[in-house]
């Protein structure tokens, strides 16, 4: 099999993957994570059935592959999601460290459908005080000590 | 209390549990979620204890407050974290709907102690040939129908 097809195949199951959330009322949303030619992870969008909004596939099928792998980082894998990945699910891509993303849908067909990730993806670029949630900052001062308490900590476990 | 004094009160919740995240060997962040002056949910960082790179203070505050209010939404409650949110945790904001955030230490901080969450910051904002993790766009052929079907499906619950 041509590396071609076996990408044709895991975005397949990822297609799949979201039509069967559709038929079981989640979201249109599906993702396979594969590493060394083998499925580790699998995630549809689960946030209204799981009272969840961070549920989206690619959140999901990241923790399931983590959880798989024992590991915070997923290093050589790929991850094949049925729609573009929104702002919060391409940072928690850049965060697993995955090596490289397939994607079907664009944003552009994810807002046609109501899914209007543009808003978030110019929120993340505007200057805090523009945004449409205020972010505010206080304490810093109370805060920053924490940090240095982090830093001069032996014992952790860099990320 | 005025509301001032409430902001202060739940901000040093939320760095006394960054400080007692890194005491126990997790990274040093932590998140409270308040509605209607209530503490309804609480998160630390918990990348490395859970195997799990989406596990930041405050996706984990955001999934344990809709847990406890049963609801995907978090309309009216505000977010206090003892640090500026990375673009994964900001996208969840926006699409759990909290009404206003309150940070302390800023994304420079975290940069100068390892989170650098600056890359991704870039990443986002550019051309998806430019990313440094690649993003391929293939099959939407075979994909958009799946989203026809949500459209077309009447018993769904939009979000």
């Amino acid at each position: 099999m041509s590396i071609n097809e076996d990408h044709k195949k895991f975005m397949t199951e990822a297609i799949i993957l979201s039509q069967e959330s559709v038929s079981r009322g989640g979201g249109p949303f599906g993702t396979v994570i594969v590493k060394d030619g083998k499925v580790v992870g699998r995630g549809v969008n689960r946030v209204t059935k799981s009272n969840d909004p961070t549920a989206h596939g690619e959140i999901v099928a990241i923790r399931e592959a983590c959880a798989n792998l024992n590991s915070f980082r997923l290093d050589d894998c790929v991850l094949y999601t049925s729609c573009e990945p929104c702002p919060m699910c391409l940072g928690a891509i850049y965060w697993s460290r995955v090596k490289e993303v397939f994607f079907a849908n664009t944003r552009e067909d994810a807002a046609s459908i109501g899914f209007d990730d543009a808003l978030i993806y110019d929120e993340i670029s505007a200057p805090l005080h523009d945004r449409k949630i205020e972010f505010r900052q206080i304490m810093r001062e109370e805060a920053i000590p924490v940090f240095h308490s982090w830093t001069k900590k032996e014992d952790k476990i860099p990320y």
